[in-house]
């Protein structure tokens, strides 16, 4: 069988589990409060250029979201977000069981785009009952998207200036951060998102890591008693080390980098492969996950010998399906896909 | 240095990480769908000598306590505890996040009696107003408790029955629970806890694991949609494997047990060493946290060479230090702290 | 200066007031235990020609959908409505406040099909990941809609099997429910909507009082300790008095109904005239909310005698206006409005 | 029957419901924005001699008290009170449902002194894990006291000052602040209470309204968007002249304070009457709530006659009751009631 269903279907790169075991009997306090905390958050800075960003380490992306967003927003406040946003869909109203709304505004391939930011928060502003309302109190957006698409770095200036003009937080979910960054059709650095965002995360469940995602303050914007924040709503870690340590092994030597691009490579090889025996795509997704359009009979034949996402039927009886590819994707299993489609 | 500050403060168990190696790059569905997952709720089972077990893996214990409470309790239910309950101080209002309040009944050593909590639902069943009040609606207790005591098989069985009396489930906090099972003091079972208790959880983070607590449903009465709710409350890991596959290898060939069993017995050894010496206990702990009395000289200067806990100052002017052993705890150590005393 | 601004400018009809004098010295225990709040449940069961009604009687519309909502619900699940439902826009985020979901579905004339439900439920229970989706646990309708439209019996009956088809308790927002079984257009009756609903709220506040709304179960579904629920949001009176007495008032020798109609009439005669006179309609309301389009002149003339409200711009540049009667809307008013169209 | 059950047992003063009956037809904005409101307003502060308070009209105590600590607090704060506080015994969890933590102190006869306060805080800063608990964010007192005891001048600037001391807003729950206002053993002015509290309110439910409290903010420190903080509580009334218009009546020509001064003599009277015929007092209490202890034989007889409350049952089998008089309580009443004991 080959797998292609998602990206957190193997454990962590065996680089970041050597890191672990290397260090596993060293006694260290809990809570964070260790050398290896303060060397991942070292690495961290210094990927991104910035040596005053605020890091913390959580265990899981709707986690990171749910933290991020609850301690950002006034009680009266909601996050405005793409319609297709993961908090908006498959998060289970983990933002609503902290209190807060999720405010959707159609999407463009995924994204949500500063026009249309621009538009809602002046029918907001002109909304002379706006006070019955939920208040929008930050923006939401993923990057790569749910649809595996980026945002360019015009895209995402306008939109973080429309941000700024509102008085809104930007807040990038980056669960598979390092996709987007690797992708050719990027012209978005890390050193963008951190002039950009108002807050972000780097995710390492989906590029390496066994769990553990990154969150990162851009402006010394971290909340008060943010330790007391995560302990409250359940996600702090006795032992952050778990976390940080695998950082600590992704910012070392580039290897988050590397893993990222090792699985854009093979995506790219993917798409091409498709495209060349005549396959459409579903979009023209420049990151891991690839959608293809299969006939029913193509998809059923598949499926004996490959793991792969249903994404979509499509009105005409063909289907639409997802190959995620990851930094544990095999070459060899690409080819063989190929050789099966 | 030596390091008796904590229970959490190496990584995990030697054969814990193995395991995780050993499996790493098998490709497995997330959210615990997988055989790894099952294949440690069949070991858990086993040790518990029940196969209807409903079992569902955590990462840590505050997380476990706010969802096993959430989803238990009705939205106008709180949950009762000892004064001393963990749930009632060092969890950051994690319940109160919730909903719900803790009620808190005055503790003796640690433990919530069964007198006590009769007495408690008397008065509030022959209070008048009693419907301006929350509604009492699970019992929470922790063993071992905070102090490190335990509940004996009768002091168990009377709370138990005193629960159902009045319809309360009865959950028990146990992120030290292999201290407690293993203790030479104690006449409770693992099977005792799953006749008596209508959840509690085996705790991992403390005994031998990276990260991970199995909470343990004992009576069919898992709530439904638990996943969702798990997702909703951000604590539903992608790789779910992480926790699984360390519980899997705890409790193969008595692991837990033996580990747990390993800590205890170094603690007994230190009891019996201060009490050699002279020293006074503030408590008489039959598990892994022995409560030692030192002037404040002797404090400061073991301070130097050893890792503890300031646990109370005491009246008189002498405090009170706690030493945890652990399944990371090496003899020798043991040894040259008891040379230092 | 006339006033058709909303339904709610006025304070109580003259009979209710004098009801609350009459009594007003009686001392009476507190928090609805009294003849008063028996008597109003007497008589608004009688009403309903069913004698095993649960009734609370709460203070307004956004509390009673709230606790309404929040007290039917598992804390995993949300509640469906139409988009353009009250809970959906005009109330803060009420329904998120208490932990919850709103799942909207794209509405027809502010209502909510029964074969876009069935469609939105088809689709959730064939999504393979739904578990990781907020779970749909109850249907939201307002009737009138906030449109002023009503749902035929027709409708309503194909909506509330639909809603039993899926195990979905079906709750209707009866704000402005007076005005709605009054209409001539309408063939739904109070008895209709006790069988078809498993939850609805008769409107005091927009239909004749000074304050409350009587929430009812049809099927003996008032979820246990519903007071300390009520008491848990803020919204238990010490006088309850005050909302029963009203609605003892209102359900004695019809006045409810008596009060209801006259508004209808007058929104009839308003519409009569505005169609009679060439106006348009923004849509063919049968209640007493009326939606007139006027050209940006005629609007800022009539604004200069008339208070209404401004409802929305037209892409042709005109304005939807609306025009509200109520229990409190004089004969002469509407005449001089006319006079002034 | 003679009837001193609470101070909530009849409708509105004549005097206020009067107000309401000249008002009724007169036509307003609802949700506050109307001239009533504002007169209300400004007699409100007139009577406390600043003419810059903020103030804000809501219909109960327990919502007043949700509201105000909800929207003072940030998320990962609790509100510390009197273990007697009426927020920690009462209101059904009011408080944690909107996600907060009573963090209770033994109180001294209802109240909360500030040597209490001091070591509490004392305590918590020194506590090596404080990012552990919940963090205190204001203080709760009510006065009178639950007890019916007041707070000296002396004591409530001590707890000021100790509140300022550590950053802590004071909050005053006033339910029954006129009974405490006009005691003859009290040096408190409502001008003490504007200076020495950062917010309290004015409670008219216990004092000659049909429902109503007045919200004062004292610093300009009303959190921003609080009319959608209040909808989103389910707590902002459509017509807000209900409660305006009745607070407009009670601060016309001294009104609240002239009845409430009735109720103070009255109760004065029914003390010194109990002491002449040798009752004991559960304790000396200024204000319109009298504590006497009877034998059960005397309570038995007594209750044929006369509604009132069973307070406390005693160690040697005697009982303490509660006699409440209030604004709308007759002299000859008072009168019979001295009779029969």
């Amino acid at each position: 069988m080959l797998y292609f269903l998602s990206d957190y279907t193997e454990g962590a790169h065996p680089q970041v589990l050597r890191h672990l075991m290397d260090v596993n009997m060293v006694s260290l306090p809990g809570y964070g409060d260790d050398p290896h905390t303060e060397a991942a958050k070292a690495k961290i800075r210094a990927a991104c250029g910035r040596d005053d960003l605020q890091i913390w380490f959580l265990t899981g992306g709707t986690q990171t979201n749910q933290i991020a967003i609850d301690s950002m927003l006034r009680s009266y406040e909601g996050v405005i977000a793409a319609d297709t946003g993961h908090i908006n869909i498959h998060e289970a109203g983990a933002i609503e069981y902290s209190g807060h709304r999720v405010l959707p505004i159609p999407h463009v391939e995924g994204k949500l785009l500063a026009a249309d930011l621009d538009r809602y928060m002046t029918e907001f502003l002109n909304d002379e009952v706006r006070e019955h309302l939920v208040q929008p109190g930050m923006v939401y957006i993923s990057h790569p998207t749910e649809f595996g698409t980026l945002y360019s770095k015009a895209e995402l200036t306008a939109l973080s200036e429309t941000c700024r003009r509102y008085g809104l937080p930007l807040y990038m979910d980056g669960a598979r951060l390092g996709y987007g960054l690797m992708s050719p059709a990027t012209d978005v650095t890390l050193a963008d998102i951190v002039a950009l965002c108002d807050l972000f995360y780097i995710g390492g469940t989906k590029v390496g890591a066994l769990c553990g995602e990154a969150l990162v303050f851009t402006r010394g914007n971290m909340p008060p008693h943010f330790l007391t924040t995560v302990k409250q709503h359940g996600a702090l870690l006795a032992k952050t080390r778990l976390v940080s340590q695998q950082f600590d092994a992704l910012f070392t030597d580039d290897l988050y980098f590397k893993i990222s691009r090792h699985a854009i490579d093979l995506a790219m090889e993917l798409k091409a492969a498709c495209l060349a025996k005549g396959y459409e795509l579903l979009m023209d997704s420049p990151t891991n996950q690839q959608f293809v359009i299969l006939s029913k009979e193509q998809m059923e034949r598949l499926r004996q010998n490959v793991q792969f996402n249903l994404w979509q039927w499509l009105p005409d009886g063909r289907v639409a399906v997802r190959f995620a590819t990851s930094w544990a994707t095999r070459e060899e299993d690409v080819q063989a896909l190929i050789a099966l489609l």
